[in-house]
C-alpha cells in the first residue's frame, strides 16, 4: 500500500426516490464499484472458475471463508504462500467472513462461552477455539481487504431471549475485535444481529455504531425465516445503517433479493447459491430459474438466455449444457457458474448505471416484474 | 467449405538424420501443424477445460469419441445442435475415433461377427450394433475432419491366430468403410493392426495401403504390452507408412513416447492420460512426473515447473495446487489439466521448431535425457 492509498467508502450518488445509492469501496487492491455482488470463494477458489474468468466477468471483490481456510490449508501455509491474494492469484479485493457463521452452524458440537467458541473441525474432528481476537488474527494473516467482526449468529427460530443474548454478545465481541486490530491496511466491519425483531436490530445497531467500524453488515438473515420477514427487516434496518459507510447484507443473493435490497440502501452482497445451484444445473435467467437437466432442453439450440453477454451464452446451447450436465462433465459446472455469476454481477452493473442515470426505481421495478415480483 | 479449400497432408520438411518430418494437415477447420498432440474430448469436452482455454494453449485439433457420443447425447441431439463443432463451441479441427477401441474393450458383453459388433451400453445396458458402415455414418453426422475406419482391436496378449484374424477383419472392414463414405469434406484414415508382430503389421499395412485412405494410423499399441515392445514396433513400422500421408499413433502419449515416435516419423498423437492424471494430481514436468498431493509441496511457493509458460505456472504455486487438490476443488482439475496439456502441446511446438531449424535429433536426445531416458 502506498502512503497515498485512501481506504474507506465514498457515496457517489443518492437516488431521489428510494434509499439506493451509488458508491465506491476503496481498498488497497483497487476500488470496488457498488452496489456489488461478491462471488464466494470458500476454500480460496470460486468453485469451478479461474481468476482470469472472474476478471472477465468484471468481479472486483471476492469473499473467502475464515473458518474453512483456518482449518485447510491453515494459516501457516497461507502465510508461506504469500497471503491469500498471492496464493489464489487474485489481485483485486477480498472480503473474509469471521468464521462465526460457520462455527455456529456446527452448534451441536460447539461449546459457546463468553471467551469464544470451541468447535470440532468438520474435516477431522480436531478441536479448536475461535475467539474475537483469534478471528481478527487469522484474517490479518490472510491479508483481507475487508475483515468481518466475530459475531454470535443465532439460528432462525431462536427464542427472544436467545436472540437478545446473541445480539448482546455480538456487541461485546465487537469491542474485542476493535481492540484486537493490529493494522490499518484493511477495513473492519461490524455485524448487526437481532433476527427479524426490529427492536433488537435497532439495539444492536445503536451499540455497534458507537464503535469505530469502517462499515456495517446485516447478519443473521436468510437463515430459515420467510422471505417476507427477511425483506421487512432489510426495509426497516438497512436505511438506518450509517449513510457514510458501506452496508453489506450477508449471504443473501437471489436477483430479487439484490434488487429489493439495493432499493433499501444496501451496497454489498454475497451468496453461495449462484455457484452451488450452477453445479446442480440450476440456472438463473432474467425471467426465472431453469433446470438445464430437464428433457425439454434436449434439442434446444438457444443459449440459456437470449442476449446474455456471458461466455457461456455467447458460445453454447442449452442442449449442449444439458448434455454436459447429464454426463457429469466438469465443464458443465464451469459454464453454469460463469453464467450465474455473470447474471448477478451484470445485474449490479445495470443497477449502478440506472443509479448514475437517475432511473433506478423504474429499472428495479421492471427487473422485478420480469422475475414475476410485483412490489 | 469453399471450393478452394484443399484437404490433405503436406510434408514441409524431412529431417536429415532420422525419420522425423514437419508437416501440415489441411482441414476445412484450418491447418494443423505437425507433429501435433491432440487433447482428448471424449464426451464433446476436454474434461475441465473450456474451448477458450484450448485456444490459448494453441490446440489446433481435438479428438472426440464416437462410441461415447453415439450413446450420449446421441446423433439426433448432435445433429439438432448443429454438429459436433458447433455444439461444443470448437471451430478448429476434430478427429473422431471409430468406436472400435471402446466396443472391443467391452468384449465380455460384445458379440463380434463379420457384419459388426453387438454391444451393451455402459450407461444403461441397452443393446446396439456397430458396423463399419454405421461408424462412418455416425462420424459424418458428427462432422468430423478426420474420420477413423472401424477396426478390430485385439487385446494385448492375444494369440497369434487371434491377432491375425483381427488384422484380416480390420482390412475387410476397411474396404467397407471406404465404400460407406458419403462425403469428401473430411479425411478418412485406415488403422494398421497386428499387435507387436512385425510380420502381421506389414501384412496389415500392405492391405490398407492398397486402399484409398487419406492417412494411416497405428492402432492396438499401448494396450498392455511393454514399452520396449511398443517402441520397437513403432521404430519398425512407422517409417514404412506412406510418406506423403499423415501418420497417427493412437492412444500413446507420454513425453518420451512422443519424442521417440516423432523420430520414427509419426505426425499425430492423442492420449487421455495427461488430463486423467491431472485430475488425480499427477503433473508432467520436463524432468519427470510429480504428485502434487505429496506433503513436500505443502509450503512450496514455486510453480509446477520454473520457466513454464502455461497459465497455471504463471499464476499459481505448488502449495496452492496441493491445497486445491486436497480440498477436492474443481479448480485443481482445471489448472492441472491446463499444465499437462500445455507441456505436450508445447513439446510438439518445440519439436516443430527444431525440425524447422534442422536440429531435431539433438533436441530430442536432450529432452529425453532430461526425462531420464538414454536412447
Amino acid at each position: 500500500m502506498t502512503a497515498s492509498t485512501r481506504l474507506g467508502f465514498e457515496v457517489l450518488g443518492q437516488d431521489a426516490h428510494c434509499h439506493a445509492r451509488r458508491g465506491r469501496l476503496l481498498t488497497r487492491h483497487g476500488p470496488v464499484e457498488t452496489p456489488v455482488f461478491m462471488p464466494v470463494g470458500t476454500q480460496a477458489t470460486v468453485k469451478a472458475v479461474t481468476p482470469a474468468q472472474l476478471h472477465e466477468l468484471g468481479a472486483e471483490i471476492l469473499l473467502a471463508n475464515t473458518y474453512h481456510l483456518y482449518l485447510r490449508p491453515g494459516t501457516e501455509v497461507i502465510a508461506a504462500l504469500g497471503g491469500l491474494h498471492r496464493m489464489m492469484g487474485w489481485d483485486r479485493a477480498i472480503l473474509t467472513d469471521s468464521g462465526g457463521f460457520q462455527v455456529f452452524s456446527l452448534r451441536e458440537i460447539a461449546k459457546i462461552e463468553e471467551h469464544g467458541v470451541t468447535f470440532a473441525s468438520h474435516l477431522d474432528g480436531s478441536r479448536h477455539l475461535l475467539t474475537p481476537e483469534k478471528s481478527i488474527e487469522i484474517q490479518e494473516v490472510l491479508g483481507s481487504d475487508v475483515v468481518m467482526a466475530f459475531d454470535h449468529c443465532p439460528p432462525a427460530g431462536a427464542s427472544q431471549a436467545d436472540l437478545r443474548a446473541a445480539m448482546e454478545r455480538t456487541e461485546r465481541w465487537a469491542r474485542r475485535c476493535i481492540d484486537a486490530r493490529g493494522r490499518d491496511d484493511y477495513q473492519l466491519f461490524g455485524i448487526v444481529q437481532g433476527g427479524v425483531d426490529l427492536a433488537l436490530r435497532r439495539a444492536s445497531l445503536a451499540g455497534l455504531t458507537a464503535l469505530p467500524f469502517d462499515g456495517y453488515a446485516l447478519g443473521g438473515l436468510s437463515v430459515g425465516e420467510t422471505r417476507e420477514a427477511t425483506w421487512a427487516t432489510i426495509a426497516a434496518i438497512a436505511p438506518e445503517l450509517p449513510r457514510d459507510k458501506a452496508r453489506y447484507l450477508m449471504g443473501v443473493g437471489t436477483p430479487e433479493d439484490l434488487l429489493v435490497s439495493v432499493g433499501h440502501g444496501v451496497d454489498m452482497f454475497d451468496c453461495v447459491l449462484p455457484t452451488r445451484n450452477a453445479r446442480n444445473g440450476r440456472l438463473l435467467t432474467a425471467t426465472g430459474d431453469i433446470n438445464i437437466r430437464n428433457h425439454q432442453y434436449r434439442l434446444d439450440d438457444r443459449p440459456i438466455e437470449e442476449g446474455c453477454g456471458c461466455y457461456t451464452c455467447r458460445n453454447f446451447s442449452r442442449g449442449y449444457l444439458r448434455h454436459l450436465s447429464k454426463a457429469d462433465e466438469i465443464l458443465a459446472s464451469t459454464l453454469a457458474s460463469l453464467h450465474n455469476l455473470h447474471l448477478l454481477i451484470d445485474l449490479m452493473r445495470a443497477a449502478r448505471r440506472a443509479l448514475d442515470e437517475g432511473n433506478f426505481t423504474a429499472f428495479r421495478d421492471d427487473a422485478l416484474a420480469r422475475r414475476g415480483i410485483r412490489p
